[in-house]
């Protein structure tokens, strides 16, 4: 099997070593020219046998719809395509659309596993219609972890639930995140009592209900640095978390934790909170509690 | 009527001018010797007139507890005490029992109203029982806002009442609190579009759904310093919004808001937040994703 | 002055009531024959002296965009459009460009007050240019309540600057409602204690830090029914909740409560929790917990 | 080495196989003559070599305190308790002084792992001095999980630590089960995109950054029963949960995923909602909102 890779950035590059030790082959297009296996998209399409099976790896949001749309002009009836990126799942409705219009094919592959899904595996969740599923098969193979297929791997509906089920899997991680911190912090601030937080987390890994690939990120974070001293308490987020939140109110599906996940971070970035300001001057105007003074 | 009031600070002094005020004779004690009025707690019950009555205005918890056992010491059967200050509802128990041994009684009065009760009158939740409350209803009108009694004053229940009901008070407090900060921030971030924030929050005092008393402390709060710029965002909480979290758990109450209000206030305090630096090392454990670094 | 209106709903009907009764001239349309005073949208312009002013008050989102379509078609350069109807502020934009192109202004009014603004007046929020703002000024004085004109009215900025606003009351709206009503959990949920609870929220109306204009209406609920048997804790929400969290999310700003008090009503409308089906689950499966069958 | 049980319930049988198991001699008292191996605890203790370890694994709370208070009258100078159950880390300071009395030591153990410790092994978490713990680390090894010892054993910090440690074990336990459980309700709500919930998280199990043994148990409950039809969600929460928020609120820890998970849980086992009849007579109260009427 050949495929081609448009996007070679740090998963990208990943996903195409994995592939080529699953013994696919893979033409890899990125438009930095130190990284690119050929010139252009066009170039890429050129080198693919036919019917062409294309994997798009690059920046959710525009990027992906122009990347999609180049496609859509040079691919023919037949042919497949295949974001993995963290595209929103209702893009890939619009995505599918298009391409259909020339009889390109269109999966939704949500893909975890981060820095460690060379070596692992990635966990792949697609969308797509069971006979593009079952064609692209081999690839998914050599990208998914070892051991049974069913545990790395789910074709979960139609376009679209690949990309669905991705974000709804990074909305329960930002609330695992946000799990395991609060319990640091309990076991941080009691200092007094607890002599060995560290030591907790890494007793964690066998034998209690909490054990998790997080747990284990976390006593390795804490191996280098026993007490985070190193690093702030500023921590971005992406949109696979915001759109979780955006879905769950269109369904009416109550979050609490993984919104407050989300909002833990959007405060953990703020210098100071306007909101909080509201509650000094407040306290302040019917209490005559003091305020803090701003410099 | 002639009262004693120990506890002589910004709301005993407030609580004594306006029981004056309403025609009240009031001998306060204060152990700082520039506020009291006689030389002693023993001083104060030697000029009271029996059966005595006894305001207590002083801090909760082991100061309010010493000032009644001190009291149960030196008054007789059939006086009353009340205990005006911030004390937690299950300390009523303990303290009536105290006054109890001695034939002393007692009523539990949680007030409102913070440095306005001076010219407002003051919002009383008071418990006990029908006869002692019914003796000290002189005190209380006295005390209490103009307009119908119900309007600003309650008998909640036996012992324990009072309290209990000034403390789900100020747990509702800090959520009203909170809830106007959070619309506060939202207008406040949009400074592209929204450009007259206190002139919103003025134009809401009347006829909106929103109106309130917090609301026209907000905008007079906001009058002083429009995009208050003069103060930080770092907000003290007291006992009574936390023991309200504590109840809620004890009786199954779920208090999001409430909680959340109280949760905001705890970060509000923090230098940086450990639990967000252990989320920003897992984040950069899975992902690579870069972390700021402590300065 | 002479307008029109268009929707002649419960609060399309008041307003053209309140207009009337402040001296202004109005004519309203409605598809519903019982309520109309013309037959159609075309004979309300024809109706109306130029350049014209048409208060739009339908419901939002698609039949919003359709009335205004159709009047794009039938005003004239000149003509001012004003959407009083809860429209998400995003919407405005489209709707302002959309009139542009004929040279109809377009001011966008948030209002609130609900089935109380006939008579109370109605607050309001807007959104336009300058001298479209003045120029409707009989009509936003005709509305809004009594008193100084900056305690119930608000030029908030540009074209959606005033939906934005309302967007905003009303989640503030959301979280106040659910603060309270914790408050009446904690109490209600103490009857061994609290004897009371109706004539709690009864003495908090005068003096105290939480009273408003929704706690007063919580003692109205409570007056007709004190223990609030003959409802059901089932409620509904409306997009400005929503959208709220949505624009939250979009500018990283916090909202605990609000979304706090969103979910709290997603969850009263659920007949089981899927969710917490999965708790259940959960907790049989490692603790051997017993799980409460469906029937 | 011989020790003694004390309370032969499910962990506790538990706990004694897997001791035998591992080369330990186990006396084990239940007041249940159907399981006890003696007649009493006096019997226990006579039947133990000195100096004497008696593992206490009885209900926290009052049974726990009566147990230890029994033994602090029947063991002598230099034997040692370990408190094994779920206690309040708070009871662990009255418990080790009540023992210190008679020069008894003792040792508290937070024990996780469920139905599953007895062929997993147990996860331990321990607090007291050094030397005790020293002692006591045969019957540590033999209860822990296979592997190295520091992945499912710590020794936390003196008395009491090891109990803190489980009680935020617990908490995590909470948020991490409502963290998945939300991303459920959130697939299982799109049923018209999402065809394959148990596959999405069997799937999980690998390579993603969401795996965990929770989320294997969860796969297990869906293999089960695939949309969990057989059961309610309805959900207990013990002390553990409730002493993490308590102490959080104690230390100004804001922990909002963790408080998140045990609302939830208060939420799910109410028929119906007082503070959302109230949300719900409000909105009567100011929209002329239908509210549902109670059958």
């Amino acid at each position: 099997m050949h495929i081609g890779i448009i996007g070679l950035g740090k998963m990208g590059a990943n996903m195409r070593d994995r592939l080529r030790a699953g013994g696919i082959d893979v033409t890899g297009y990125d438009r930095n020219p130190g990284l690119t296996d050929v010139a252009s998209t066009a170039a890429l399409v050129e080198a693919l046998p036919s019917p062409r099976l294309v994997w798009v790896m690059v920046p959710a949001g525009s990027i992906t719809t122009a990347v999609i749309t180049e496609l859509s002009a040079l691919l023919e009836d037949g042919d497949l395509v295949i974001d993995g990126g963290n595209s929103r799942f209702t893009d890939d409705f619009t995505h599918a659309a298009l391409l259909a219009k020339t009889g390109v094919n269109y999966i939704d592959a949500g893909v975890s596993g981060g820095v460690w899904g060379l070596h692992n595996g990635f966990g792949l969740m697609v969308g797509g219609s069971a006979d593009q599923v079952a064609r692209a098969m081999p690839v998914f193979d050599a990208l998914r972890p070892e051991g049974p297929r069913e545990e790395g791997f789910v074709h979960a509906g139609e376009v679209g639930a690949g990309h669905y089920a991705k974000m709804v899997h990074n909305g329960i991680e930002y609330a695992l995140m946000q799990s395991y911190a609060e319990g640091y912090e309990l076991l941080e601030k009691r200092d007094d009592l607890i002599k060995d937080v560290p030591g907790i987390f890494k007793a964690w890994q066998r034998g209690t209900v909490v054990r998790s690939w997080l747990l284990e990120l976390l006593v390795k974070a804490l191996d280098e640095d026993p007490d985070l001293g190193a690093i702030e308490g500023f921590v971005e987020d992406s949109g696979e978390g915001r759109w979780t939140i955006e879905e769950a109110i269109n369904n009416a599906v109550p979050v609490p934790t993984i919104s407050a996940a989300i909002f833990a971070r959007f405060v953990s970035r703020q210098e100071d909170s306007p909101a909080m300001k509201a509650v000094a001057a407040l306290r302040n105007q019917f209490g005559g509690h003091a305020v803090k003074k701003a410099d």
